[in-house]
């Protein structure tokens, strides 16, 4: 098996199996990479989208959530919620609204996480008092990476427990009906879904490759030349191509994957209307 | 040693304490809550502004950028890119910028996280291309989002080798003029920064209560009774003023930390003024 295909989930590789996986080269040799079990395990993550029937053990969710809960939240606002749906028959119907994808329905559990500013707002109103800074595009953006922060942890406690994950931004192609079928007060919105369940084992999922780490990080100073090299990305638009090809995807490269993704709005099925979305779900994203 | 007051950084404790030390109640006895490593150094977390000044250990910043990187990213577009700042003189500088906090200088690491749609720009000029895409916000959200899960992995790394972080959303006060000390490029805004250190083992910190699971985890529909329930609301503020004041800080409840945070917005300093930096920095957010 190729190192672009380390299928065996959940079991653990080595950090430097991981890293060429994700790099296709070799890991520095000096500095040599620290173990660490937690690096190795989050090195491992690969979205599933083929699920077993089988039930969550008992306590994982609750445990998951609790990793949720640990992560950094912007002034302890804790602007998130997230919805636990396990009824088929929503499952289904969320399927069919965020993008006619049937893993929704198979996973036993669709977490939908919400960037939530109507607690915030209740506190407020509990206390007569109208909350200007609730409208403030900060505030908002606050919300959204608490829910990021939390849901990331939650992903990573559950790929713990031997399960597979995947984010679903569709849910943000429909977000109104998103909202009505999940009953969301005003000033929530799903901003992205997770599949949860034990992976499929006949269909197993590599691990993608990525940009090379010195395209994404920088010393002291943003380096443009480094970020864009032309050779690097030709480079990583083969590799993605090639790994999507041994997948039986079309192998398409990063580069065309970008074009295809944002040449023309109508790609985006829905979410170039968001903030008109937003400000029907109640946001106001203000101040200037 | 109270359990809200878990400080010997960064041993691990039980699930169970942590969970007690996190919610100021057991957990629930059935179901149990399964181990895991992972799940146990997540809930292990408390934010870090004390540090000394030992260097980090060669490769770890390799290794966390790399779990970085193995975060799931919408449609594998990696919006974002990350700074690392050794030099102490721009650590000092940048402290004075993000809200004057002494940590940034004092950590010998500070990343700076960038939402970064400029590569995606890139990409569209390489091919000759208009990319629409770009502007719309659901793009930026994404970066935003990408960039927020590629950080939490870091984060989760770093801890995994002992070390302490904190996240500084105060980048976003002037963003202008952190732009400017990092040579960002348009269409690239840090939306926090994280300061990277060995704590400082005399000024050990406490896990930070938060709202009960039961106020964020809802079952198939959103439940507006238990997020806003006032006994709950109430319990939780006592919870923290009595952690807040355990450890030396105004004994401030919730609820007056989210009046004041919110209630005026002068006390986001600047941070009121975000669509107008974003749009300085090249940003869209466009499309109805």
């Amino acid at each position: 098996m190729s190192d672009s295909l380390v299928s065996s989930f959940p079991a653990l590789s080595s950090m430097t199996a991981l890293w060429r996986a994700r790099y296709g080269t070799q890991p520095p040799a000096a500095p040599a990479l620290p173990e660490s079990p937690v690096a190795r395990g989050l090195m491992t993550h690969r979205s599933v989208r083929g699920f077993s029937a089988s039930a969550l053990p008992d306590g994982v969710l609750e445990a998951a959530v609790a990793a949720a809960q640990s992560a950094s939240t912007s002034s302890n606002l804790q602007g998130w919620s997230v919805i636990a749906v396990r009824d088929a028959d929503r499952r289904a119907r969320l399927a069919k609204i965020a993008g006619d994808q049937d893993f929704i329905a198979q996973a036993p559990l669709f977490l939908a996480w919400v960037a939530d500013l109507s607690r915030l707002d209740h506190v407020g109103q509990a206390h007569g008092r109208d909350l200007p800074g609730v409208d403030c595009l900060d505030t908002f953006l606050a919300a959204v990476m608490d829910t990021a922060f939390a849901a990331q942890n939650a992903a990573a406690a559950f790929e713990s427990y031997g399960l597979g994950i995947v984010y679903v931004g569709a849910v943000r192609n429909r977000p109104e009906e998103i909202a009505a079928e999940l009953g969301l007060p005003a000033r929530t919105v799903a901003l992205f879904g997770m599949s949860v369940g034990y992976p499929d084992r006949q269909r197993p999922t590599a691990i993608k490759p990525r940009l090379p780490q010195h395209a994404v990080l920088h010393a002291e100073r943003y380096d443009s030349a480094a970020a864009n090299d032309p050779a690097v990305i030709a480079a990583y638009d083969e590799r993605l191509r090639a790994a999507r090809t041994a997948q039986g995807s079309p192998g398409r490269s990063w580069s065309e994957s970008v074009l295809a993704r944002l040449g023309d709005v109508s790609a985006l099925h829905g979410r170039e209307r968001l903030p008109e979305a937003l400000r029907g779900l109640g946001f106001v994203l203000g101040q200037a």
